[in-house]
């Protein structure tokens, strides 16, 4: 049979233990990371669609950069005083995930460094394997990246890329602070490395002040920022963007052209409609209510109903929680063995997050996509398990 | 600054000089291969969409393989008696341009060979040059590919996967016969490589019968095939499909998901209501006979105009025709220092469509975006040039 490339590697991310219950009605997931339905403006869409279609040019090609309108109108999403973003700094990409594979395709050869956040966010690990790196884990802290860690990996490593979630990070949920902000920004610039910002969840602050995105500190051209519709209005639109520099951006574009050709024409096209017609940021703060009284029952449950062995992260924004147990638990195993069957709930277990350390102990829960009563049964039935599994002297095991 | 990685190299493939001339109003170009925006079916399209969003699921994450009810109805357009395929053999993909990402990513690390008709497709090109391939080009005859040449290469090189479109391929318009798809699928089963079958226009075929596809030939598992929405309902959906065996199909997913999670729900749903409300394949006959028509001026054009040094096909479908100019014709100079100028007509030159002997003598035009009274006068205009251009004794100079 014929050979795979090197880069096809046998993958086993401890999720699909998940879809064996997957249609069992008594199944509570907090594992993926879906928005909520019933947030989507449907009827807005539906018109903004309608409205594109009156006109055939929606249909065809139209460039690889994508809709230059629609670029104009996201590099003034994106903007603030600071610093002023042009349609001309902007890629158009099929979600910020595609914007994950470019930047990989761009820099990696097999073996380059590049520098994660531990934990991490699955997906982009699966964008970035793809292009065989060398993965340095630098670990997290309630402010974002251990920056010490980092500056020593950086100088005892060849580093490509720097990639890190600063908003509301996935999985743990904590935001990078100022000065950190500005210190790593200082580190990609002396060591001349590029920072991948990857922030879908940044218009999804519930409290506190909005924190300048590393794209509108840079000075020096090192940093390729992505954002996304799919978290403020849409998933099923795969629609996302990345800013940088023309330096990148120009075979950045090229790489595009290669990959897909160019997003879909009409969904630029009634995205652009729609904020023509709309006010993204009244739908947003509408959305982050929503999502901000689901957090906090979530919060209040896990507060309630966990062991207190069990630590947890209480973020300002964002789709998720995360959780970590004693040391000595794999909550993979737990899952499988314990969690799915008997207690019908669902999550994203660690150990694939850590692309190096594999540390098995976390575990992420979304609280996006449930009402408050099935969050509040939900951690319920997880805390009771837990009590109960974390009582048993032989739990280690597991 | 930072490195990009080896796969990154400076490109010049011929088209930039066609841009500087794109907002001249006078310009008729027969570069692009843009499908007529007065054919694609706007209003049921409009409706489809309006359709779907009454349903908020077109609007959520839906799964990497795509919808199956519309992998069900491809799996149906795809089939004949000859050979049934089912949705399990399908994954849905950002045009056919993902198919040749995907396939290149699964199949090849740098250096492996692949091989292509000479000439052949740009983008595919494009694609499988992020790869780092070593190219073995084999050249186009009447009826598809040189078989002969292509055994002698598959005896003597390790080739990972042969690129072929059989029907009225880009930029030839030829296509493969009957018997050599057949020889070709043994060649491929003896040498054990992969056949890449692209055939985005396979039903856009104005006369004779239809030839069965590779992959409906194929009894060992050696094709990867790929089709698109994009020639026959609307490139800017952006939906194309690709269908192979599942021990290829398993893997491509995963590489789907890391590239990009999957395509538009939304786009996805609103094809699969078009294709409940509505027959396609009436709406491909009502194109067929338009493109059928346009092609039959350009074909009585080029043989008024064009000198008789000129060869160019007879295609029976697709979108192309492809001339050949005495050999020592450089036609990317050609364009950029005579034709642009004075003719104000636009084709695709031939040399980078050769990835390894850059023949330099070929020009593809296209036929399908533009009226037939355009067509006439393009080719009148570029006939006239080239019968000066040829009766000069210095011309090879160009």
């Amino acid at each position: 049979m014929v050979k795979f490339a090197n880069r096809i590697q046998p993958c086993d991310n401890g999720l699909n233990d998940i879809f064996t219950y997957a249609n069992d009605p008594a199944l509570i997931s907090f594992a993926a990371g879906y928005p909520n339905n019933h947030l989507f403006p449907q009827a807005e869409l539906k018109s903004a669609f309608a409205s594109s279609l009156t006109d055939s040019t929606s249909l065809q090609y139209s460039g690889a950069a994508g809709l230059k309108s629609l670029r104009a109108k996201i590099a003034q999403h994106i903007s603030s005083p600071r610093r002023t973003f042009t349609a001309a700094e902007i890629l158009l990409t099929q979600g910020a995930q595609q914007g994950l594979d470019l930047t990989a395709k761009l820099l990696l050869d097999p073996g380059d460094g590049v520098v994660v956040e531990a934990p991490t966010y699955l997906g982009a690990l699966s964008a970035f394997d793809a292009y065989q790196p060398t993965y340095y884990e630098v670990p997290l802290q309630d402010d974002g990246m251990d920056l010490n860690v980092l500056q020593k990996t950086l100088m005892t490593h060849h580093v490509k890329f720097i990639y890190t979630i600063p908003d509301f990070q996935n999985p743990t949920g904590s935001t990078l602070s100022l000065p950190k902000r500005q210190a790593l920004l200082r580190l990609a610039q002396r060591y001349d490395v590029i920072i991948l910002e990857d922030s879908p969840y940044r218009d999804l602050r519930f409290s506190g002040e909005s924190l300048p995105s590393l794209a509108s500190l840079d000075t020096t051209d090192h940093v390729i920022s992505l954002g996304s519709f799919s978290k403020i209005l849409s998933p099923g639109l795969r629609l996302g963007w990345l800013v940088t520099t023309p330096e990148l951006l120009v075979p950045l574009t090229e790489l595009k052209l290669g990959n897909d050709v160019q997003s879909s024409t009409l969904v630029m096209s009634a995205i652009d409609q729609y904020l023509d017609q709309h006010d993204l940021s009244d739908h947003i703060a509408k959305m982050n209510q929503a999502y901000a009284a689901k957090m906090a029952t979530m919060l209040n449950a896990l507060d309630h109903y966990l062991p207190a062995a069990v630590n947890f992260t209480r973020p300002r924004g964002g789709f998720f929680i995360y959780l970590t147990l004693p040391a000595d638990i794999d909550t993979g195993e737990l899952l499988k063995q314990v969690i799915l069957p008997q207690a019908k709930v669902a999550y994203v277990p660690s150990a694939s997050l850590f692309p190096v350390s594999h540390q098995a102990n976390g575990l992420r829960l979304n609280f996006t996509n449930l009402d408050t009563a099935t969050i509040e049964l939900g951690v319920k039935r997880l805390g009771q398990i837990l009590t109960r599994v974390l009582a048993q002297p032989k739990y280690a095991k597991l």
